[in-house]
């Protein structure tokens, strides 16, 4: 078997991608009818919407690679939504419920942030230009999601922070 | 049973990445035993030794809230962490190894600041801000972790791209 190259690798990583966000799509809708706030509520759906489009620019990367549109499981969203399960499990008739919904999105946000700049960056360094600038479009949308549930949160702690206090 | 507070959420927050400081130390060791280039190895070392005194903080978050040290399961980082040893396995004789383990670091780096970041923003809402600025300070090596490793993935792929084009 020949070593494994480059584009290998960047092909692996369309895939995971491609397997998350299906993932994501489906926890998405779960935290969206947990979320207490209308502004979460709206955030998460928001996203949801977004997220639909991210994966149509991923099945236009995996025509680019002319390859067929195939996820590879991925334990690391698998266990991010786990926790994010967890959250809503545990903390269901909390006023803290929100909160912890907004740290398991900003999870999910960073994971993905983290997997489109690297997959932006092998695009380049290959040539594919084409499928970078679609990786980008994405990594711009993740980095901006990640901003409004920093704010959420921050807005959100300033009032449940002084009930806690 | 009393429903939990955001304090619950902020102890059960630092219980799960104390845990996954734990898991990052055993990965690191791994990655920089697999990394190539001595670049890697040593961006590898110096992060290990960082994550130690991270560790250390953690520790004295627990004593600030009079809480035992006690870590907590995070399905997330054994996922992130299980992906890292897919690359270090599958990519083992292949030149975009490095590159490979680049990116693994990444995604360990995005899930801590995630959780970072959120926690210090807890830590504020709790009025703990002598807990807060310990988490700070480990935000701020860990952002600064990734910015290093952007650079070495920018310089890395410059090199094996144009063998791979």
């Amino acid at each position: 078997m020949a070593a494994k190259t480059l584009e290998d690798l960047f092909i692996d990583g369309v895939k995971d991608i491609y397997y998350a966000e299906r993932k994501i799509i489906g926890a998405l809708k779960k935290m969206s009818r947990g979320a207490k706030s209308p502004d979460l509520k709206a955030a998460f759906d928001l996203h949801l919407q977004e997220t639909e489009g991210q994966v149509e620019r991923l099945v236009q990367v995996f025509e680019i690679l002319g390859k067929p549109v195939r996820g590879k499981t991925c334990p690391a969203i698998d266990g991010i939504i786990e926790e994010g399960q967890e959250i809503l499990e545990e903390f269901k008739d909390s006023d803290a419920l929100d909160a912890g919904l907004v740290a398991a999105a900003q999870a999910v946000e960073h994971y993905e942030i983290a997997r489109y700049r690297t997959l932006a960056t092998l695009a380049i360094q290959l040539g594919k230009l084409d499928a970078a600038e679609l990786l980008q479009q994405t990594l711009a949308e993740e980095t901006k999601t990640d901003d409004a549930l920093t704010q959420l949160a921050d807005a959100k702690g300033s009032t449940k922070g002084k009930k806690a206090a």
